[in-house]
C-alpha cells in the first residue's frame, strides 16, 4: 500500500496513525502541497479532486478522503464498532469533523504554521478561532461523560478528531480550556503503537 | 423515526430522499433555522452541535450529519454496496461532498436564496462561486464514465451530491456547462418514488 501524503498534515497523519495502531504494511510518499505537487497531471490522474492524503494499493486501486480510507482499513478490526448505532456515531463524529471542525482548526493551523501568518490572513485565522472552540466545546461536552468519542473504546472517530486537536495551540486555540479533552488526548497517546506526527 | 429539518435545506432533503426511496415511515418536524430553532436549550440537547438534519428513534437515541443519517438508515439496501471497496468510494464521495462542494454550492445558494443576496455578503458569495464549478467538474470527470457516482448503481453517494445540485443554479451555478452531470440529474429524478424538493 502507497500512501501520498505530507506527515504536517492532521489529514494524512490520521492514516499513518491507524496504519501503525494496526501494523499494517505501508509506503509513504512524501507529497509537497505548497510547491503544487497535488496539482500535476500524473497525480490528478490518481485524485481528480487534487488533495491528499491518496491511497494506492497493488492492484492499482486509489482511494481519497482521508475518514473514507479510514473506514476502509479498520473494516473488521476493533477501530470500528460492530454495533450498527454505534458505526453511525462514528460516521457522525467523522463528518462533523470535515464540516465543522477541521475547516476552522486545521485552516487557523495552516495559516500560522505553513503560511507564517502573513498580513492578509490575519483577519481570515481571526475569523476562524470562533468555530473551532465550538467544535472543541461539542467534543468537551461529549468526553465529560465518554473516555472515547463514541463510548469505552478507541475508535476512528477518535484518530479522526485526534489529528488536529492536539496540535490545536498551532492555531491558536488554548486547550487548557478543555480538560476533558486533554485527558483524551493522553488517552490517545499512551495507546500502544502510538506513533507522534514529528516521528 | 422523527425527522428535524427543512425541506429547503439539501442537508435535511437528503434523509426526505432516501424514506422514500427506501418507503420507510417517518414523521417530519419543521425546524426554522433562521428563527434561532437549532439554538434552543431543548434542542441542543438533542444535538450540542445544533444542526439540521436531526433524526430521533422511538428508543429516544438520535443521531445527527446528514450523511451519517444515509449510511445508517441505508444498511443491507441496495443503496449501499456490498463490495467494501465499492462501500469506500461511496464514503470518499461523502465526504467529498461535504468538504469541497457543499461548503462553496449550498453556501452560495444560502445567501441568494435564504438571505436575498444582501450586499455585505456578496463578496463572500462571489468568492464561492470557484470552488464550486471546481466540485462540478470533478463529479462531470466522473459521470463521464459512469451512469452513478460510484458505477452502474443508485447509492447513497448519488443522494448526497443530488441534494446541492440539483439546485446548484440557486447558487448561480449554471449547469448547462455540465452535460453528463445533467443526464445524471435526470435519472435520480426518473427513479420510483423520487420526491422533489417542493413536494
Amino acid at each position: 500500500m502507497h500512501i501520498y501524503g505530507d506527515i504536517q498534515s492532521g489529514n494524512c497523519y490520521k492514516i499513518k496513525l491507524l496504519v501503525e495502531f494496526l501494523g499494517l504494511p505501508y509506503q509513504w510518499h512524501h507529497v509537497d502541497i505548497l510547491n503544487g505537487a497535488t496539482q500535476t497531471l500524473e497525480f490528478l490522474q490518481k485524485n481528480p479532486n487534487g488533495k491528499i492524503p491518496l491511497v494506492e494499493f497493488e492492484n492499482g486501486q486509489t482511494l481519497a478522503e482521508s475518514n473514507a480510507i479510514l473506514n476502509y482499513l479498520a473494516q473488521g478490526t476493533s477501530f470500528i464498532p460492530q454495533d450498527a448505532f454505534n458505526y453511525a456515531e462514528v460516521l457522525q463524529w467523522q463528518f462533523f469533523e470535515q464540516y465543522s471542525h477541521e475547516p476552522y482548526i486545521a485552516v487557523a493551523r495552516y495559516i500560522a504554521k505553513y503560511l507564517g501568518l502573513p498580513a492578509d490572513r490575519k483577519q481570515d485565522y481571526l475569523d476562524k478561532q470562533e468555530g473551532g472552540h465550538k467544535a472543541l466545546a461539542v467534543m468537551e461536552q461529549q468526553l465529560l461523560k465518554t473516555p472515547f468519542l463514541t463510548g469505552a473504546d478507541l475508535t476512528i472517530a477518535d484518530i479522526s478528531l485526534f489529528a488536529y486537536t492536539h496540535v490545536a495551540d498551532e492555531g491558536g486555540f488554548d486547550l487548557s480550556l478543555y480538560s476533558a479533552i486533554q485527558s483524551w488526548i493522553e488517552r490517545i497517546k499512551n495507546t500502544p503503537n502510538y506513533v507522534s506526527m514529528a516521528d
